[in-house]
């Protein structure tokens, strides 16, 4: 589904008067073309916060949310998906990476230490009230909140639980998948994950290997990268079900609430993951309704920024599904990983079953870059929210037509 | 919802170098900021058929718009969904004009006269399979053959029903919307539609004055513009049920499939009715698997263009559910008009129970502009799609910034 990727970000940094030398910078990782149109709807979106008072902004990130995410015009463009509903995800999250940097916390640290009020005041909870209550996200965090310290010691003594998409990728040789599915076990990762869904003798023969290697047990997720419709992917999935595949992701489109039930009740037990491509919280919730998925991938640059984000673990937790963000690209590893911790310490108060995924490039271009250790994420400590690109690297790598101005 | 629209429009002008003088026009309706956001995009769209052979993309259109949206690249902004498949849906829709222009019919005509198995060639059925086959699409088409020149003459004769929203808009004093219900009836308009849900003491009373002028029978839409969740949309409407409303529209978010279908039953038998948000083919396509509408609202320039609007309309006769455009705005009644009217020569031959979205301002800037007589659009025999604007009005009103270049 994506043959040609060319890994891009559309990239902000938020600028303030003040004398401590910060800013806060955000991103929205594309896949190319089109890279210049996020840009403009970022300028866009930020021209709501440019001007104003950085404490109030910070003060109140629900308000500020809402200020941009409710701006009717733009609005219009969604409302609250695609290329504008990104675009004011990147502004919300540079102003998160600010305050936690003038808050001298790492992201997840920030979010944790929130009392259960502040962090539902910052979810938008139109749309969502037939799922989630703001009195029930209360009492979930509340719920979480006695062990909070214990947890955060836990998490930065033991960091996060990661797996790995590096042996799977379609077009490696039988070779190159053995060898690499042996290198992730060896690096401690916990599972890894094969693409599937251009050709259904090949995926078998490719599971076997990996099987082979690994054997029966090890957990090997499967991903289609949304090449089925509801009876292909049904029939395909169990082909495959031999081999033991411990999720499904993405075997439809991201817009299917109604498709992925119906493929999860035709490939139970096996489970369904999607999220990458979910547009907001509202089909999130309507796929948690429908019990269309297992597992709750939250992208860190795909919705209306980390308060959205919190929005969607507030409903997984009230559903009682797992989040195993989607990383990899251009620094979603490093933004999305602070979701995970605040949800451990926070949310749900537990790591069972979790896993944050990884693809181990690109993060040299990143100030505060992704550290992985026995196959898990490290805990970062570093305040900020892991979105701020190395200044070289915006240089060096900036489109020619926006080095060129 | 929409407290301060500035209707606006990303436009679009196609030319050739053949000797005919013919170009062709397509648009995105905005409602103000971020038609900037929009106007790149379609640029970056527009880069596809730039410097293209013209015969052959017109001579294929399903194989231009999959050019455009299998643009993998570009399908990471969506996939399909929001400002760039809003933006491939302005370009194809100026290739459809051109083509129409080229064949000497308006676009209604040229659909029309189209075999069935040209016109299911234009759509694309990924992700529609469970609840439309092609072979299913073409059975519908076919069906409806043998009547399609007698149906032409009628068309032509008597046009297409409409509805206005000209009386029902928040604000309006009592005495306005009287006088103007009035007028509504008076012009032979057979449907008129209220706006509710800022204040339902105030909606009561409205509601009351409309019923004391035009009477207990005739149909009284109401639209909430998306200001509603499950339960408060279920109340409100039930508030209102003793006015007999003729449908309810955008009673909450367009992406809320389970939203509608448990307003849908939550406030039967009164209708629910929405669309002009809805993203794409694959959200419309839940919403009738789920039983969430009974009226299917598209619009001209909100999902990828006339080849999924065919898609929508086939899928509505497929469920035996009525399309009742959206319009308004800046052009939407020229452009959107033509696809009732195919609907009706090609697909369900029928106009029973169907109207057509009217508001009488803007028309004055196109090239051929809406008709409308005794309530109901006149048929349109100018070849073309109707979107193309007069030079002078968009030479008058570009935008500043645009203007200056």
């Amino acid at each position: 589904m994506n043959p040609d990727p060319d890994y891009s970000a559309a990239y902000l940094v938020v600028h303030t008067d003040a004398d401590d030398g910060l800013s806060g910078h955000g991103f929205v990782f594309t896949i190319g073309r089109g890279n210049d149109i996020q840009q403009v709807a970022i300028d866009v979106a930020a021209s709501h916060i440019v001007g104003r008072d950085v404490e109030e902004l910070l003060a109140d990130m629900g308000a500020t949310s809402r200020l941009l995410l409710h701006d009717s015009q733009l609005r219009w463009l969604g409302p609250e998906k695609g290329v504008m509903h990104m675009a004011i995800g990147a502004v919300i999250n540079a102003l998160w990476d600010l305050k936690a940097k003038r808050a001298g916390m790492p992201l997840w640290q920030l979010l944790s230490r929130m009392s259960p009020e502040e962090i539902v005041d910052l979810v938008d909870f139109r749309y969502l009230s037939d799922a989630l209550t703001r009195e029930e996200a209360l009492e979930i965090l509340r719920a979480a909140e006695p062990g909070r310290a214990d947890r955060e010691q836990q998490l930065l003594a033991e960091g996060y639980p990661a797996y790995t998409t590096t042996p799977g990728w379609l077009g490696y040789s039988d070779e190159k998948l053995t060898r690499l599915c042996k290198e992730a076990r060896d690096d401690g990762f916990t599972q890894i994950k094969l693409k599937v869904g251009a050709d259904l003798e090949d995926d078998i023969r490719r599971f076997r290997k990996a099987r082979e290697v690994l054997g029966p047990d090890f957990p090997i997720a499967i991903d289609a990268n949304q090449r089925w419709g509801v009876a292909d992917a049904i029939e395909w999935v169990n082909a495959l079900a031999e081999f033991n595949p411990h999720w499904v992701e993405e075997p439809t489109s991201p817009d299917e609430v109604l498709g992925h039930a119906a493929i999860a009740r035709g490939i139970a037990p096996i489970p369904v993951a999607t999220g990458e491509h979910v547009q907001n919280r509202i089909v999130f919730k309507q796929m948690m309704q429908a019990e269309a998925l297992e597992y709750v991938q939250i992208d860190a640059t795909r919705v209306g920024g980390a308060n959205e984000i919190i929005a969607i673990l507030l409903l997984a937790a009230k559903f009682g599904l797992k989040v195993c963000p989607h990383a990899g690209g251009v620094g979603l590893c490093e933004a999305v990983q602070h979701f995970s911790m605040f949800d451990f310490v926070a949310v749900t108060g537990t790591k069972e079953g979790r896993v944050i995924e990884f693809v181990d490039h690109l993060h040299e271009h990143f100030v505060t870059p992704t550290v992985i250790e026995g196959g898990s994420y490290q805990t970062p400590t570093a305040p900020g929210a892991g979105t701020e690109m190395l200044e070289a690297s915006v240089r060096e790598y900036a489109f020619q037509e926006e080095a060129a101005r």
